[in-house]
């Protein structure tokens, strides 16, 4: 069968690339490492994208659009942000082809150079923030929370499918408030939606911190993050929202006037998810015959596979699925009817269970006859039959069951992955044998993290939210440390 | 007042450039030719795009996503389609900034150029045929319904914010089909559907033809329009659908093995619509104290406006409106309550007559006695006392009468300005006194086309579909004409 999939035992990298392209999320594209989002896939964004945007709203964001190319020296205006994101990103510096005079097809036209060349976006705060400049003159502009859902750009040099690609769908929340504890309010408030949204709607459990210095994004005070566990206990960093302190505000000249009339700098956040998403809900739930998606963003939720003989038992079920359909729908169950006469109802099922639609309903004409139908559940492809009397409930329930052992499924394999170590040799023994979180002593320092980053591949993940204070030896120096943050290596 | 806007009579474009400035739906920014869609011409937009996007979905589109970046090479693929395009694009060569050794901040890193330079989109048929090539083999792979929502870039020398801006916010449907029939009927089916959009949602209505040889798509053999008439007699073209024939398919090698199993090149169309629909509904509708928006698609449908001293009154207008609210919300409707109490209702109400929102009501202490509110609506400025009695049904009804009355006014606006003209000396005069559509005898060839619009600026807007057909003689050179066609000054 030309639609197998390696496994993920055989090779777990080759198993994501196949999934990825044979059940039609993405294909790759001849410019480099872009790819195409296909229907299948989109479909999926759309779900998660209109979710997380319903989210956003309700807590008093609205969106907008800012230009995709950021003038080269805006970039330089904040001090740590160019050295984040200046060094590799797609410059454009002329605007014109020309047929070339040598008959070899078009050309660069040399005298459509641009004065400054202007950058595709790899992040936006730059020139939102000057835009901000003329938005925000007083304490009543305050807060301005604004979003935006665009597509950006990073040179990356190693690419894979939705995970790292170098242009990418996301959103960009940009914040601006008056006070510093807003902000900060306003940081972990962004934080606290992404972590309900991985966990409620991508039943992807996350652990919530701060990252690192070193980590940190480039501008920030401070980053928090919402760390997830991957399959093969790598993990993979979800969702990031960014205190930006007055940084910004201070590179570009954003001031309001108080209250009481004096004028001062404004406090800024930013935040983001992205296309990522889609790589990390694949990684963490899938199997080897294909995608497992949750129920509450799967493109469809039930598909209906007819099983017949003739024109005649195929009418009979007709009717009967139309009544099904019909009800399904005004519960809002997003369900498909595959009664294409060109494939096998097996080829169905198994095409189904690599596009990893929840639930699938088998319907025969012998079925009819004693008023059932054969339901198979994607995560733990259990078959079970069931009365046709009141289906549309059962069925309603039974997403419900799948969403939550799909997040009881990884909470517990990620609970299992945490795992405590409190010595060198422990830390580069697990790492290798089980993978997963390593929670470890730490003495705070960056050159320790870059010495165990560069031993082992492990970074720090985040220091947890919350964390426990416990005082104790860093792992790899001996030096003293107060808390245990979570080391792994990561996509 | 700082929000005044120019008068339609004394300066039709400034009028529109002030409106859109001060209603807050866009802003310049240092990118030439590029705006900022702001929150509240963003959200307008949304509302836009999510009808279109729900009317191609029930009409078996689904959405997908390419790469920004086109090959330069495949520009070059389809002859026509190269002339059309490749003039004024922007062009990256680089992928890397670099810190410049002369201290001179970030200049572009001279390493980094690019072997083959990038083009960003300015309509993706060559990247998508491309891909289409991998998609399609077999008739049962057909038709492919497609549909991306982008933004693109074109290198415009003279840009009007939304009109004609270098980057802008689109939708591009591609579809594939096995024969000429079906994709002609394609084109023709999202015609229709545009024409319903602008006609339902936006109330413009809009003439539904073919474009001339020399007005076509670069690389299509038939281009469908719909023309609209803006309120200072000049025409705008809001939404083209390309039969493209099977040029692509021929300049990228698509082919499909047919029923009996013969190889046979696909046949194409494709579609667009974007972000000047919103120009365009401004120009139809708005008056000189700031826009009107049609209901269907306005961010608010009503804005509640208290008025009242002292905070008793306060309490009881808010436990009125909120309960209003909430029968208006039941029933779909987007309601705002205004009561910030940093401005008075006067001014409250300038400020929704500037942004267009087609009802307003006002409440105040003593109208709450009487069990009344006032209510005014946005497009005739009427306003009537109202008993709250029913109110929710009410404003229904009143929403319904100020979408069809912005449809009916802008249609008989239109019809008055679609006038007969039967010499030279006529168009000439009539085209400067009245504008709008001149119906005019044409001869059929490129150069009487060209040399009309070298001599009055006007160029054929469309062959109307179904067109009468009627002997004449040209407008211009006076040679046989066996139809009318409409000119007219366009943005």
């Amino acid at each position: 069968m030309s639609k197998e999939i390696t496994s993920r035992e055989a090779d777990y990298s080759q198993w994501y690339n196949d999934l990825v392209l044979k059940s039609g999320l993405a294909d790759y594209t001849p410019v480099r490492g872009c790819m195409v989002i296909k229907p299948y896939g989109f479909a999926l964004w759309e779900n998660m994208r209109d979710t997380l945007d319903r989210m956003f709203k309700e807590t008093g964001h609205v969106n907008a659009y800012f230009p995709l190319l950021i003038p080269k020296s805006f970039l330089s205006k904040e001090a740590a942000h160019v050295e984040g994101f200046a060094k590799e990103c797609a410059v454009v510096t002329h605007y014109r082809l020309m047929n070339d005079p040598n008959g070899g097809g078009v050309i660069v036209d040399p005298e459509a150079k641009l004065e400054e060349e202007l950058i595709i976006r790899p992040t936006s705060e730059t020139i939102i923030w000057h835009t901000y400049k003329d938005w925000i003159q007083s304490h009543r502009d305050l807060p301005l929370l604004i979003n935006q859902w665009a597509n950006v750009m990073r040179w990356e040099m190693r690419t894979r499918l939705f995970l790292r690609t170098s242009e990418f769908l996301w959103q960009e929340g940009h914040t601006a408030h008056a006070t510093r504890q807003e902000a900060v309010e306003e940081t972990e408030r962004m934080l606290d939606i992404y972590a309900q949204f991985a966990e409620e709607f991508m039943a992807v459990p996350v652990i919530r911190g701060i990252k690192t210095a070193s980590e940190r994004f480039a501008g920030a005070e401070e980053t928090y993050c919402i760390e997830a566990m991957m399959q093969d206990g790598k993990a993979l960093q979800a969702g990031t929202s960014h205190f930006l302190g007055q940084n910004f505000a201070k590179a570009f000249d954003v001031k309001f006037a108080n209250k009481e009339n004096q004028m001062e700098y404004v406090w800024a956040t930013s935040w983001g998810v992205s296309t990522r998403l889609v790589g990390a809900l694949v990684m963490a739930h899938s199997d080897d015959e294909g995608l497992i998606l949750p129920p509450r963003i799967a493109p469809f939720q039930v598909v209906i596979v007819p099983i017949y003989k003739g024109e005649e038992q195929k009418k009979l079920i007709d009717e009967k699925v139309n009544a099904i359909m019909k009800e399904l729908k005004s519960y809002g169950i997003r369900v498909k009817y595959d009664d294409k006469d060109n494939a096998r109802p097996g080829w169905k099922f198994a095409e189904y269970e690599l596009k990893g639609v929840p639930v699938r309903m088998a319907i025969g004409a012998r079925d009819l006859e004693q008023n059932v139908v054969e339901l198979a559940r994607r995560d733990t492809r259990e078959k079970s039959t069931v009365s046709l009397d009141g289906i549309s409930d059962h069925i309603r329930q039974l997403l419900e069951d799948v969403q939550q052992a799909m997040f009881d499924k990884a909470q517990k394999f990620r609970d299992e992955h945490i795992t405590e170590v409190n010595s060198k040799e422990e830390f580069i023994r697990l790492l290798d044998e089980k993978g997963g979180f390593l929670s470890a002593h730490w003495d705070g320092s960056t050159e320790t993290e870059d010495a165990i980053k560069e031993a082992t591949k492990a970074t720090i993940r985040c220091i947890p939210l919350n964390n426990k204070q416990e005082e104790g030896k860093c792992v790899w120096t001996g030096k003293p440390s107060s808390q245990r943050v979570l080391f792994a290596r990561a996509y």
